[in-house]
């Protein structure tokens, strides 16, 4: 019997510019009697460490573009928003349905540049991602094991919207300490077929399992732990979840 | 504190045509001395099931058209194999990079319509989707239901790469017993902002969440429960997380 644990810490306080994130969450694992173990997997939603780092941008400060606000009549969005996701933004990839899809200054494609209006505390307020979440990552990481002496891995997560399925999902936007593959290629399944072609972004499936207890709503869950997986510690990153535009055979 | 346990059940024998996966689940739950309990879910990996109804095929049967020539030499793929492909598709979406990518007659976007060469007990064998998977799940759900008196929710899973992003994840290609999203929509957040558009896959992240302990390889564990959430009992199906063509902007 193999067993995995998610459990979502409650009573995550609200985060503003500057707050140190590391230390909320040991200080929280504390109010929830959870002691971290070696091995284990945070999960971060992406707002709160943008947030603390102040990656955010007010609306009425926001001046536009007629281009801005060509796209944003076209797809029925404010065009100061519309700006703010332009200028997180590397490509269009596609403006259709009322939907903006972009690549990211990261590499990201998503929609509206994961340039969020929910979940701030000031309805003027959009909630960038993180400037670099796998440096967001590494630094979290670094805090927690000088605080605590445990080494865990680290994921930022965002919920994305995606091609052929409705509903989004939550994936890995920044990781460390994590490999964010599991490869199985060259390996033999177990009746005995050598395996071509299979790699599991186990990352992005970690993210999910998190979501689970995540919430999006008013019992917003921030920070979840996923307990009982033996992440390969390689130094990869969440980049390399991304494919490039060349193999991207719907780009 | 929430918790969500993901509990892979160990020593899952070999299936073959006509085996009652109902019943070998509720003997390897006995084996592994686990006992359901109501609102578990049940994720399955599309394969036992596709085996024990018979959707196999074995390509030295396979008598292919000029078309499945020309693509498998276009793809490098045996033209057997991409025979089964097209017999299991309605549409071709994307031949390119050696990939094919199909809209199968279930009506899910993926590669090779679902149909896998590995986790077949013979090398002359391929593996197909389940005919109906909804339908298949909702009688594993009634066998296990009929066997031990408790209502679970039952998905059947396969893994699927995506656009934009690497490696494959686990999705819900069945459900029964199981609102497949969770809907956000008009709910306020923590901060107070009432949420536009927030529908979150959850049978998918159910999905990949169980995929963490299945592994694909030697030590192949076909059936996972994850416990703890609170499934919402409607009755919808899989095809739901389907988007049609026309709402698809990368079709």
């Amino acid at each position: 019997m193999k067993k995995v644990e998610v459990i979502g810490l409650s009573g995550f306080p609200a985060v503003k510019k500057g707050d140190k994130i590391g230390d909320m969450i040991v200080r929280v694992l504390r109010k929830n009697k959870v002691e971290l173990r070696p091995k284990d997997i945070l999960v971060i939603a992406h707002k709160i460490v943008s947030k603390s780092e102040g990656n955010t941008r007010r609306l009425k400060d926001v001046k536009y573009s007629s281009f801005a606000e060509r796209i944003g009549r076209e797809t029925g969005k404010d065009p100061r928003f519309v700006q703010v996701v332009l200028d997180q933004s590397k490509k269009i990839v596609r403006i259709k349905n009322n939907h903006i899809i972009v690549e990211t200054l990261h590499g990201f494609v998503c929609a509206n540049a994961g340039v969020d209006r929910s979940n701030s505390s000031n309805p003027n307020e959009v909630v960038l991602l993180p400037e670099n979440p796998d440096l967001s990552a590494k630094r979290i990481r670094e805090r927690i094991k000088f605080l605590t002496g445990v080494d865990v891995a680290v994921i930022i997560s965002d919920t994305h919207g995606r091609p052929f399925r409705r509903g989004v999902i939550n994936v890995a936007v920044g990781i460390s300490g994590l490999n964010p593959f599991r490869d199985y290629r060259g390996k033999k399944d177990f009746s005995g077929y050598v395996m071509r072609s299979t790699v599991v972004a186990v990352a992005d499936e970690i993210a999910c399992a998190a979501e689970l207890v995540m919430g999006q709503g008013d019992e917003g869950v921030p920070v979840v732990i996923v307990r009982g997986l033996k992440p390969s510690l390689n130094g990869q990153d969440a980049r390399q979840l991304v494919r490039t535009e060349r193999e991207d055979i719907f780009r």
